[in-house]
């Protein structure tokens, strides 16, 4: 869902205005939940509002599979894209940056940045591409924690996150309790279900498939474009609902004219989706997709031994939010999330709010869920 | 859905036995609804029952996307699959092959016998691949109407089909209401959704993303194979529930060996999928594929007014059946069907069968169907 698409639905109380992305190194080996390591990571950051003294007004933002470290604000007036989560941060806002200070990295694996397939591995001067180590959630979030000890923040306001995002925040609940006070996580789950699985092993496929991915040893100008971009229409229409491209697609029709060449646009759901493959491919490493969906398709909290198990050693206060219309990270998988808090006596709350956008929900304007989160924050 | 996979859940009374497929050619130019013309055509089928003197037990079976005219039986002794519907077709089964004579014939445009985009262009002893012309649901009905002429049926007992038979089901119903005594429509609808169109277009875009599909002029011992096993282990999502994939696949693990390459098949619904794709390749033409789909997307039986408009054409009797796990062809699409056939005083109805098979559940064996279908062949 394109932010810039939508009307706004309350008005703008203030903005974040230009923002610089900085970023962290670390010099330290990085070690993976598989083994694996890393000789040292960069995360790419933005933060927005000002850290207090007492260093206790932190919210980390969590971005989700396709998303990156520009939440808020915009770059300059050449680049004036606004952050994935403008409406959502900014001085007023929801995430009011003017009484918090608001981190959100790229991801480690992903490729806005950060050290992910595409970097340069400092053994070999070559990029890591398939030789980068097996990835995880919580290999993500642990990279997460260093940009937070950097800054010498022991304990984060906050942290919220859709989606992977949710992903994240759930584990920074499980493996830094001490560190957070709360955490919003929204449109997200316990773990994958069968069917999100196959998505994205089709999606992996589509990649693999495509010759011009060289079992991963593309040149960093090259790769699987066409591939790539396939994947990304599979995985839009799953970010969306039925009820939500009928509305806004139906059966609406590009051309009528019978003479075309047969396969080309015909309906503008297909204009729609061809456009965002097209334009994912200009801004998404094929190799960071493979390793970050993979690390979701991986991420069960029911495992080692149970979920109460799993979620028995959160200790800050939670809030979980699913849409009804999200088929990808159904409600019912949320909200077992804050069941299996519950029967752990853990301070956690849940809630679903009707909307037709799909698992694109968090993304979209919501005056309902500015105040969940705007008055969470503030309990 | 695999019929061989599924216990039986009644005792087969008969069956059908060995079936040889037959080749009705027509030489008569065959003129396409678009305006297109080919010189001939083939029509492959099966046959199975005895037609009767009056040849008025005639049944027309009408098969989906992915299937062909092997309906029932088995070829031989060293070709034993059996047909796709055989649970469903022989003596003393719900299509009582003692009573009826059936009719299953691979559609014009398909990839199993018919003419198609694979076929040899008599003009220029080349297969026809793009030049075939374009094609709808309405050209696979006309098509079909010759074979029935061929037999000296006027009238045919029932047209029965799910899916894309299922639509091809309903525009015999419309195109030629004096020639069937009655239809059945499984799992099918009016139209296409938005999500729909958007799923078989990113297929499309698969296959002709894929190098090999060399603008639709591969070699007939060649394809794009890797983007039709993409494009069909999408599909493949589809056409199951999300309740039966949790239930069949969960997250059940082939391996939980971690040295194993980044991408390998980890998890079931991987391989299962995976081998989908494949074996789906060794059995389909990719010309054919982007043919059909596109002939499901722009069947529309709400133009060129309404649908009632459409319908008031029917004079047959007609069952409608949707599955309440089908998120492909929704429920409420076959539902819209009926509502619009009573308000034009016809005689129809709709019901609608409990079942976790998604899609494909009109392709598994299912004791409430039987009787339905037994019943309302027989009333």
């Amino acid at each position: 869902m394109n932010d810039s698409e939508l009307a706004p639905l309350i008005p703008d109380e203030g903005e974040v205005g230009f923002v610089e992305y900085q970023d962290f190194i670390s010099t330290e080996p990085f070690k993976f939940e598989s083994g694996g390591m890393i000789p040292e990571l960069c995360l790419r950051y933005e933060t927005y509002g000002r850290l207090n003294v007492a260093k206790d007004n932190a919210i980390l933002i969590c971005h989700a599979l396709s998303g990156d470290h520009h939440c808020a604000g915009v770059h300059s007036m050449d680049e004036r894209k606004q952050g994935w989560w403008n409406f959502m941060v900014g001085p007023g806002k929801p995430i009011d940056t003017s009484r918090y200070f608001v981190i959100c990295s790229n991801v480690l694996g992903g490729c806005q940045g950060s050290t992910g397939p595409g970097s340069i591995n400092p053994a070999s001067g070559q990029p890591y591409q398939l030789d980068f180590p097996k990835l995880t959630v919580r290999d993500m979030v642990k990279a997460q924690s260093l940009l937070i000890d950097d800054y010498g923040i022991d304990r984060l306001h906050a942290v919220i996150g859709g989606s992977m995002g949710g992903m994240q925040t759930l584990q920074w609940a499980i493996d830094y309790p001490q560190r957070l006070g709360r955490y919003i996580a929204l449109a997200s789950g316990a773990r994958h279900t069968a069917q999100a699985i196959a998505f994205n092993d089709t999606g992996r496929q589509a990649i693999i498939a495509d010759p011009e991915w060289k079992q991963g040893n593309y040149e960093s100008d090259a790769g699987p474009a066409r591939g790539l971009a396939v994947a990304r229409m599979m995985a839009h229409i799953t970010y969306l609902s039925d009820v939500g491209m009928e509305t806004k697609f139906g059966r609406k029709r590009r051309s009528e004219d019978n003479t075309q060449p047969h396969f080309d646009v015909e309906f503008e759901v297909e204009s729609y989706l061809r456009y965002q493959g097209q334009s994912f491919v200009s801004r998404f490493d094929a190799n960071s997709y493979l390793y970050l969906t993979k690390a979701l398709d991986r991420f069960d909290l029911h495992g080692p031994s149970s979920l109460d198990q799993t979620l028995s050693a959160v200790t800050a206060a939670g809030l979980v939010v699913g849409f009804t219309s999200d088929w990808l990270y159904p409600p019912q998988g949320n909200r077992e999330v804050v069941e299996a808090l519950l029967r752990q006596c853990k301070d956690a709350s849940y809630t679903e709010l009707a909307m037709d956008f799909g698992h694109d929900s968090f993304l979209v304007r919501n005056p309902k869920l500015y105040e969940l989160i705007r008055h969470f924050l503030t309990r």
